[in-house]
């Protein structure tokens, strides 16, 4: 094991928080490996880069020597949203839960080791527990401190309904730490709240509490909106190396430094001189060069990561792609803007009509994807690559009115 | 089957509410016995003529032909207060439960016919219940519903802790009407919102919601506060009869008209012109006969009820209680007056060592009580009658300064 001051070094990068340092410390030594809990929903997965700046702190702690408790939340996605509101939250059967769990570990596995990645599903215990001992459970906590959480609070506020059961996922979730021995836990800043619950409850039934860390929210492509499936700009950790890497390469040079940090393992110290050297002069292309053969390598291999650049080059140098390409605002609504008008917005297309008989032909591309659906629909706030055909170009930026 | 109108003015007499009427006639038509619930707790009882406002109600619904379910809600008492912030509620044994529940039959089954009263324990159904289904249960009530119960809505306000569990208890009492798909179920006012929860959680199962009857908190001796064996201002219903009828007669001509209301089955009809009759001249006092020797009747025979009528009356006759006792306002503080205080005070000790002494004699009496607890603590509010010796008396108010 390396020393603990090293060790904190590494696994403090890019995190948001850690709650509390000390406790890190001192858990880390110990010298023992620790049990390192992260959970994940147990619905259809399809993981982006946006999900590895987690997988990837896991993946540092695993390097150190510790276990990875790969948390499938099944339990309560067996549950489902038993108000019946929430048509995306259908009660998942036992098999659709399996086929789930093999998908993520299929693409989990290309960043941890399976032989030190324990896959755990919470029905083990939670599908056990009584009425009863859930009661218990709900001692543990007060209603006041969950309607500090901030979802709930706003909700509480605004007279939006939150129902019962709500309250008592947040404790299955800290309770899963209990049954675990979490030393522990990981998520995004978002879970903060939850997170914490499981260091309460912890201490509750006479565990050492958790070390919480929290890791920040991955912004997409656009460097705005956090990076999802729903607002299109993402990248997948399945796609394949040319779209990969060339969407790496439409990033802003801004947005690379932040995606070195949370996605890369390439050293603080190095990416420190990378930025002296861009402020010297050098381009920041070279420099994304780095970062999108990092993550081709990470995903595909070093072979592939080797030949999405060299693609990339070529298309670069054969002038597939222009150096200035036009950077362009569209005034658009507060709903967005549908694709056919955005393209004649951008002066890409002369009418909508002819905006969807490009599409039909398979001449539009949106980030690098040919786009299918003339329905689709850009949010206000994206910014993106809009190409028609091979060389007509635009950077759109949809600016709402409200 | 008597006629549903005549059935509902004997259901209707007395009760504070019923929500609703209509649902209650409807099922009544229906000429089917009905399932007529009542939840009592599994801890120690020793029931006193307020618990039997309900029980006598039971007991109306019985007479008609109903079935009544009389429910021990043992599942939570054996759970207790998992906080362990409140000492009175310890976890209650099987053991306990049990003995507990014997000693309740013993005690109603002088009300109710045995035959007809199915006593149940909501553990038969809870104690089976998993925590997913817990969950669903929770699903179907929101968190703001619940924090308008008072009790809820008052701690939230001033930032007095609710525990998460204390939000499950309502549903829990609500799910024991799907359970036993009661038709009725019968509480006091204080108890409105969890019958309203019986009621919603049976609407969505998919049964007919429940009809609920409350039934107001009796007043107990003083005539002011609620009848309470903390309070001291209360008739146990295993009283001996001497001591039953004594405190009847003590009750003011106000408080008896009440009672007839409420514990007596003497038909209202007759009430109103005893009512007349007293407006005209006849001393209330042979009124409070009528409820003196109903009440010993029901729980001690007829001809228990004849003799301590005859007692009473032979003692009054003898002067051993005088027609005229001196009522006395004694000052106390918000946390009451100790007994040996509250004679000297009221002038019946000339010290508290006096009264110290005279009640190591046995010569002091509380409403007819022997005292035996020098350390006995009067509440303020209440109004008792002293006794000192067998000739000095005194009704005694305790005025509060706060």
């Amino acid at each position: 094991m390396i020393a603990v001051d090293d060790a904190l070094s590494i696994l403090s990068r890019g995190t948001e928080e850690i709650l509390v340092e000390d406790g890190l410390r001192k858990k880390l030594a110990e010298g023992r490996p620790l049990r390192i809990k992260a959970g994940f929903d147990p619905t259809a997965p399809d993981l982006h880069l946006g999900h590895t700046v987690l997988i990837n702190k896991l993946r540092q702690f695993q390097r150190l020597g510790h276990e990875i408790l790969f948390l499938i939340g099944d339990f309560t996605g067996m549950i489902g949203d038993p108000t019946g509101k929430s048509a995306t939250r259908k009660p998942l059967s036992r098999e659709e839960v399996m086929d789930n769990a093999r998908t993520y570990q299929e693409q989990v596995f290309s960043m941890l080791s399976p032989e030190h990645t324990r896959v755990v599903f919470n029905s083990a215990w939670m599908g056990e527990m009584q009425a009863a001992d859930l009661i218990q459970l709900a001692a543990r906590h007060t209603v006041a401190r969950m309607l500090e959480r901030d979802d709930f609070s706003k909700r509480f506020k605004t007279g939006q309904p939150i129902a019962i059961h709500e309250f008592l996922y947040p404790l299955v979730q800290g309770y899963d730490s209990v049954a675990l021995r979490a030393d522990v836990e990981l998520g995004g800043t978002d879970q903060k709240f939850n997170l914490l619950v499981g260091r309460q409850l912890q201490a509750a039934y006479g565990q050492e509490p958790q070390v919480v860390i929290t890791m920040p929210i991955l912004e997409g492509l656009d460097g705005v909106q956090k990076m999802s499936k729903s607002l299109g700009n993402y990248i997948g950790i399945s796609e394949p190396p040319d779209q990969m890497f060339g969407k790496l390469m439409s990033i802003s040079d801004e947005l690379m430094w932040r995606y070195l940090e949370l996605l890369s393992d390439i050293p603080l110290k190095e990416i420190a001189t990378w930025r002296r050297s861009v402020a010297e002069g050098v381009n920041p292309r070279d420099i994304k060069f780095h970062l999108g053969e990092e993550m081709v390598r990470r995903f595909h291999g070093q072979t592939a990561a080797s030949r999405a650049k060299e693609n990339f080059i070529a298309r670069f140098q054969q002038g597939a792609i222009p150096e200035n390409i036009p950077e362009i605002e569209v005034p658009g609504r507060v709903d967005g803007l549908g694709i056919t008008n955005l393209l004649k917005e951008a002066g890409l297309a002369k009418s909508t009509s002819e905006a969807m008989r490009l599409i039909d032909q398979g001449g539009v591309r949106l980030n690098g994807q040919t786009v299918e659906d003339k329905g689709l629909r850009i949010e206000p706030g994206v910014k993106c690559m809009l190409q028609v055909g091979r060389r007509r170009f635009a950077r759109v930026t949809l600016v709402s009115d409200a």
